[in-house]
């Protein structure tokens, strides 16, 4: 993807936050908020370029971050804090093959799919599941495999690293992950209201030790000059986070 | 590392938050609160053990998070829940290669060893030298190369993907760090103080955007039955982090 | 006022945030989103009224601090959390004599006057003085005096409990706010930004203990049988509130 | 108290946080760190004062505020960032009557004795009532009558301003607190864990008004020269505080 797409920014320290417009297609004249640029213009990689009104921008080839912020979301979701907190709390790498149920969207898959060796992706509603392979063909990913599956009745695979809940009642599925995982493998659960963490805890079996349950805030400074404060107004809740850990076959 | 050390922990959901002991040495017997356990007991893998006491454990073999946890701290270490957002916002990935400057212990370097192609870490002092080569030897790293050299003064290497600073004055090595990035790139700087931050973003340069300045918060909550709270006292800051992207040339 | 302003309210849990209507005027009909009610029903003080639509709700005098929140703001004003900061950590009372220095549209004077003896009002913008007066007017507030003054020159009063300053460069007044004080009365200074709480910090005399630089956060959770979570955006950010207390002559 | 209490503090910005002693006793020597202080200094009320060992301290009279923070806890008292936030929201003032049931040490109703016309204070454990009454003994206060009387089970009196529950289970008190207030007057719960406040909620009746639920957080900055960072460690939970108002008869 990251060869035809293209992040077309503000020069230097202009504005904040940043203004940033992002080009999928660059076989045709891309419209801005202040003109047109060309399309030959659009296909420079790393180049200051003019709008038809000869206003600069600076032009550079998206990256993977950049597209995959700009995914499909049938659903709400995980952002972006939560899914670095859990890389860095599970710490799967290249080496670990892991599971995620009921995703939505596919976004969590789809990120960590750079960071993992193979992704299994269960979901059961048909509308969520052509999201998730629109967003794994747009950003052309190999390595995560989409199954129409319901994960409350059972998980086919074995020996999960780790698995990932993105469920309604994950409580559920807790017998299905325990016999699923690793011995020192996590299973994470994310979910919107504290109740259903409350009764995820309240059901983890003994194999599962309950590590944590957290949340995460990100908040966002302006700094000018003199001007230096937190964005006044700003995310203040996405998810809890409870992190698992098999800790027995 | 992880072939040789073990994690003893306890038995499903009698403790929270749940308790862990890390084996360094298996080839001697290892005492903990309740008793000893005896080395051939420590060589199993994935076991329950009992103390010579008879109280009931389960070991597992250590993994590399398990591990990274126990690295020597010659200075304060950038915690996982910033690590974990400097990974998800820059998006780094086995491809990359990246500079770390300033990290007293290496820790972020070791940590996203994993998930990067090649780490340059530089540092001035040689006993932060010292403490990073120590980390690097113990976690058994082979993409970290670490330099005496100064930043203030010049990076001689090019086309990092990633450049992060964990520097007293991160403001005198923008220049340098703006040369040495790839177009696209990402400099972050990570500051205990505001001021500091403050600095830092009123010096970046044209070419360098300032994408956000965030503080990320960890609220650890206590679930057990119908106790559902956060716990009373916590971290509530370790550091400011400044993201900035270079965009042109 | 209260005796002339109603509350207009929906009827138990059946709308959350709750839906209210606040009635200046009862002397003419008043219209609401579902239809339009009588104004010999707005002059009833706690009863069930009905909508020409026939739609339900309930109606009570409106209190204090019901009008409070209807006062004109001329300025950003600083509210409730920090309010009820300022009172329970100076400890102002009935037998206090306060000073308010720049409050814009003297929020602060105007909410606290129910608490204390007597407050003076300091501002240098006209338009700002107008601001307090008409709130003060409309509140029927009688122990505050509103003086066009500028703090950064000369305070004339003595012996003032408490001094509160709301201002752009509040170091500027920090000598005569150290005069004008009480030996363990408070200084308080409210500011949106770190870089001037440091300023003020810096510059505070030796006779001006710092007490403490703080900022509150107020989350807000939605509570609705199973679905309990934090609301996802909110105000993350008003200002910085540094206590200082004068600990000699 | 004030007469005879007083409050020994370091000279200007030598400490942050800055040493305080409190000196309940001015008939006797008093010791600190760095030497003794003679009696008779004690009874000074504003000046610079010496010990034996020739260190500067500072004296000054203790005010209510001063007192407030010595009192006596039998349970865990309501932090003054929840009693600011009660009174703002609430806006109890001389006039008002209110009732306090639970409050285990009297916190509460001791702080805002100063801001309300009176109150009654429930509790049925006796050790409490008696830490309640030594408080409200030693803090000299005249507006609060103490009863040994079960909340759950019935209130006696009527039309409160205000009511506030600290209780185990302050659902069960609903039906009551809901008699005894006025049109118009609040029911403030404050619980440890979101479980019992979503329990309070979901069994308010039409005639309570959910306001909010909210929880308060109070981040103490350290500001010295350059170095502007918040307190690494903090206090990150207290209690939620629900607001619900009678909005009929």
């Amino acid at each position: 993807m990251a060869k035809n797409s293209r992040i077309i920014a503000t020069k230097g320290k202009e504005h904040f936050p940043p203004q940033e417009y992002f080009v999928r297609d660059i076989s045709k004249d891309f419209s801005i908020k202040y003109g047109k640029i060309k399309k030959k213009d659009l296909k420079k990689k790393n180049s200051r370029i003019k709008t038809n009104t000869g206003k600069d921008y600076l032009i550079f080839e998206s990256q993977f971050v950049d597209d995959y912020k700009r995914i499909r979301r049938g659903a709400q979701i995980i952002p972006l804090k939560d899914i670095g907190m859990i890389i860095a709390t599970t710490g799967i790498d290249k080496s670990s093959v892991i599971l995620e149920a009921g995703g939505g969207s596919g976004g969590f898959s789809c990120f960590v799919s750079k960071y993992v060796k193979k992704i299994i992706s269960y979901d059961i509603d048909d509308e969520s599941l052509e999201v998730i392979r629109h967003n794994i063909k747009s950003l052309e990913i190999k390595n995560i495999a989409v199954k129409k599956a319901d994960v409350y009745k059972k998980i086919d695979e074995k020996n999960f690293d780790m698995i990932l809940f993105d469920l309604p009642e994950p409580w559920k599925a807790i017998e299905n992950a325990s016999k699923a995982l690793k011995v020192g493998g996590f299973l994470v659960s994310y979910s919107p209201t504290i109740v259903q963490s409350q009764q995820f805890v309240n059901t983890l079996t003994d194999s599962l030790m309950h590590v944590k349950t957290v949340e995460m805030t990100e908040r966002m400074w302006k700094i000018e000059g003199q001007v230096v404060r937190p964005i006044s107004k700003s995310i203040l809740h996405s998810g809890f986070i409870t992190f698992a850990r098999k800790i027995s076959k």
